[in-house]
């Protein structure tokens, strides 16, 4: 897999970091227009032109390859190669000025994530991994930290809006069982975990613009990313994402979210 | 109420900022030891550090008057003048990476918050409050944002794990008559209510420690800091603390949080 990923790509993938940052950067805490998508998340006007100006660099760059964006859905998806953007995964955090959001940056080749990009452009965090090499958190290798037992986890979600009425129970059953929740994640709290500064992330109702950067990061520093179910994410994957710094608590987290047996949460095309 | 605080005061209290960041700053995602106090809330040798050097220069500067602080309790606690410290208010976030914790510094007279700063010092946002003054922000002035009703409202908290089984009910009722809700909190959520990047925050068990410094912050830019029942938060409240960016939501919002009315929010001493 890692002789895919030319230098050539991953250095374009930090370019187009490089040109959502300033972006981010310039419009941060300023007033900007929002509005309520259809699916009740709000987008700004912000989120639009990082988009727009990304999609016009890889349109460019790579003419042959499609691109998948939050905002603009898709174009060419039948190429192998993918472009995969989310310009502000957190707008809510954006909006409050709160420095947890990100833009992510994933490509896809045949149905698997071989390159993702977390920018946090206020903090200027970044996380960048490759398939089959180390994930770099500010150009330093980075691997997650040990936990043995979900006793003693550090559980991160964005919210507990994200779980569904049947799907509480086994989101209270992990809060029973582990050490304490860190709650307000976006996509900077799988950094953390790909750092080793916590333990355990769950969500659900990811998008893949939403998950596909962060496959190769937390892999690339030693975790693991699977559903729920503990099966691989591709790009068909519905978004019940299961982020592990330790895979040794793989067998826990799967009995503990259990709980709730009656969604699929990966239905393969 | 404004002749009470000298500048020297407010001087003094921007400097013992900068003691707390400058240690805050060096530690930060650096391998440190921690532990679970009395309460299940963690506490790290940073907090310890931080709070030490801060009460060791308050002690010099202001021999007479009395230090609250989290980690090592109170002297002097019959002094008109309390400094009141929470060297990292968001312990959790500190130790995962994340910049949203943050450094209280207080000082009360006769029982009334009379100054306030909220520090964040890797991200440098750095809010204070005076009674009776404009809430800067970066040395701005900054004032809440307009918000007539629940249903237009942004709602910020740490962590619904705050909330008692018994005040569930409020919290859910909260969240069902508003427009969205943004966890993760700690005080720099206060900071950004009084910027008027969002509208409401609610919480409950907060200490003296934690609620001292935000009441200046949130009432020189505008907004209301009060128990859940608008009843004006002394250093004998306890911690259900209601931050409105516009007065005119209280009635609104006390009627949602009074489906939980069981709890004597506020019991004066």
């Amino acid at each position: 897999m890692k002789a895919l990923v030319s230098t050539e790509r991953i250095r374009f993938a930090l370019q187009l970091a490089d040109v959502a940052a300033d972006i981010v950067r310039a419009r941060y805490r300023t007033p900007f227009t929002s509005e309520s998508k259809a699916d009740a998340t709000p987008v700004t006007e912000v989120d639009r032109e990082v988009e727009a100006a990304c999609r016009e660099r890889v349109a460019t760059a790579w003419p042959d390859e499609g691109v998948i964006g939050e905002e603009f859905g898709a174009d060419q998806p039948g190429a192998a190669w993918q472009w995969i953007i989310d310009p502000i995964d957190g707008t809510r955090a954006f909006m409050a000025g709160r420095p947890t959001f990100g833009t992510l940056i994933a490509v896809a080749y045949e149905g698997r994530s071989v390159l993702g990009v977390i920018d946090q452009p206020i903090v200027r965090d970044r996380w960048l991994g490759v398939a089959g090499q180390s994930t770099l958190f500010n150009d330093e290798p980075v691997v997650t930290r040990r936990c043995g037992r979900l006793h003693d986890a550090v559980v991160g979600t964005t919210t507990p809006e994200l779980f569904q009425a049947d799907e509480l129970p086994s989101w209270q059953e992990l809060q029973r069982q582990t050490a304490s929740r860190i709650y307000g994640g976006d996509c900077t709290i799988y950094g953390a975990l790909a750092c080793g500064w916590l333990d355990v992330v769950v969500e659900r109702g990811l998008k893949l613009y939403d998950f596909a950067a962060l496959v190769p990061i937390v892999e690339g520093a030693g975790g693991s990313m699977t559903d729920w179910q503990g099966n691989e994410l591709t790009t068909n994957s519905h978004g019940h994402v299961l982020a592990l710094g330790d895979k040794a608590l793989l067998a826990a987290a799967r009995r503990a979210l259990s709980r709730h047996d009656s969604v699929s949460a990966t239905r393969r095309a």
